[in-house]
């Protein structure tokens, strides 16, 4: 009942017998994540990530431990699809932000892998001058099998990241699937990457993924795509301006960088300092941040609700003959969702 | 458990003494709409919207007997700010359909009343040649207090239109709540009315409405305002090109039209044509029906489990100690909604 779905597999970061062998000592490694050691903060986001039943129970015993410490940080979603140079942008502005006194810390959810596939590795060599810094922290997530379980396991894992004291936390995922939009629903500021082009290459966004950001970055702009990126951004903005903005106070800003020639990262810096220094002065972080945690109370119950709901066995086995006589429109949807729901409570 | 809130109030197509008396009877109700004697249907309606639980009993068993003579016609959903002009074209159109030889129901989702207050009756007489027209059929409903309450009451009013042989129906729906996401998800073509102008009138209309619209008219191009919806078709044209289709085989087409002044409702009939002939050969209205069916089978269960968890007093009670324990960042979200859950299999 409300148990997640058990799945045979192992987590690739527990699966080194050291750590197998290991019981963490959660008070151990809350010192750790305190002090700032990172190896304590991998371990903890480890701990966050298994699947386990003991490991739960220490996880949740270490967020509670570290929830105090936390909400320090200014969180941002940066998604994009493959191909338009996520990575070579966010080690570009983490290093940025690391010389402009932050520590940042990289979460990036790789859709390509789930827990049973094992993560890629090549992720994290991605941001190799980002990640071999002693002020950042880069960490690939596996994508797992539920948008709720990578939602817990991102949000876990950035208030154990703000425990240790990183203040800036970016979160990476990929703008095709569903990810997107639950790393929207718990970032402070979200950042659309876009190819320059006629609009063609927008068709491997989703659906109302430009409506969610804050700021738009036309990237590759260098070279001969220049032109190209320039005319883009105008038609970005042109979209923009009829489409209903989220925030009153926000008009999402569009803009031309190069990640790789290093171009316009000072105006991407100062965008996001505005954006910060708006919200904060206008209470709006403030409630934004309220707002996600209702959001994910109300996600996290309903999840639990329909998995307690769809596995019991007369519910099952009734779902399939009801689904498929609505399906055949020999019954309305709301008749089968009321014999269903008279199933359930006889 | 799951039955609907009690609501202190009278349905105001009930409350006229003569339909309080009367018992229906159900088979004879149904001659009459197969028959396709409109009082008859107007009966009907009442039933399906009435709060009463023997009423309800009715409902069901009537919706059962036309259920099999359902799913002929072409569903339309119409969607505007107010004063955009929906009941002027909605006149215009239903006319032009009727004209062509068709049979026309218009049910309009009446946001500024609710079943206690009683629905507006001046919107029937809004839509005066239509409505007295003998191959139409006008029907405000009240909106009522739930989404899910309003999407039963309309798709079961559909079945009932379809069964007295209206084969094209129109939903009208105001763009400024919830209720149009829902009359998107039981229409086959969904169509969004705008004002001409600068982008400033689009503020009204929620977000994501205009990716859902299958033809986009800027309306009231007439006169004057011509010239400015012809750049607002431009800018709207734009927009859309940058915006990730739902159909891979339809582009929203865009046009300016005058509902008053009767100008390109041709070249709208044409549009709604095109589109019925291309989603009936590509099986793209079968399946957009079955996906339909399916998403109201899934809400109507969500709806009826989050009822269930929620009147449970034990959960009332530690919801609302754990949704403030969870805004001020005391626990996580989803360590609140599994203690929360926890309570209620307990």
């Amino acid at each position: 009942m409300g148990k997640k779905k058990k799945i045979p597999s192992i987590n690739p970061y527990l699966s080194t017998p050291t750590r197998k062998r290991d019981r963490p000592d959660i008070q151990e490694l809350f010192k750790g994540i305190k002090a700032g050691n990172w190896q304590h903060l991998s371990r903890a986001i480890t701990l966050v990530e298994s699947r386990s039943a003991q490991d739960n129970v220490s996880a949740k015993e270490l967020i509670k431990l570290c929830l105090p410490l936390s909400g320090k940080s200014f969180r941002m979603g940066i998604t994009g699809s493959p191909g338009v140079g996520k990575s070579t942008f966010i080690e570009a502005l983490g290093v940025q932000l690391i010389e402009a006194g932050h520590k940042v810390a990289v979460l990036a959810i790789d859709p390509s892998s789930s827990i049973n596939k094992g993560s890629i590795l090549g992720d994290k060599t991605r941001m190799d001058r980002l990640s071999s810094h002693p002020h950042s922290f880069v960490r690939p997530s596996p994508a797992g099998d539920s948008l709720g379980g990578v939602a817990r396991t991102t949000r876990e894992s950035i208030i154990l990241c703000e425990a240790a004291g990183y203040d800036r936390i970016i979160i990476e995922t990929v703008g095709v699937g569903q990810s997107e939009i639950a790393v929207h629903s718990m970032t402070d500021f979200f950042l659309l990457l876009l190819l320059p082009g006629g609009g063609d290459e927008l068709q491997g966004i989703k659906r109302g993924i430009m409506e969610m950001a804050d700021l738009i970055l036309i990237n590759k702009a260098d070279g001969e795509r220049e032109a190209i990126a320039k005319k883009s951004k105008r038609m970005v903005q042109n979209a923009l301006h009829i489409l209903p903005p989220e925030d009153k106070i926000w008009t999402p800003p569009v803009e031309t960088i190069s990640a790789l020639k290093q171009k316009n990262l000072d105006v991407v810096m100062a965008i996001i300092r505005k954006y910060q220094q708006l919200a904060t002065k206008e209470g709006l972080l403030e409630d934004k941040r309220k707002q996600q945690s209702a959001f994910w109370l109300e996600e996290s119950i309903n999840y639990q609700l329909k998995n307690f709901f769809f596995q019991n066995p007369k519910i099952k086995e009734r779902y399939k003959t009801l689904k498929s006589d609505v399906l055949s429109n020999k019954i309305t949807p709301f008749e089968a969702a009321d014999e269903l729901f008279r199933t359930f409570v006889n």
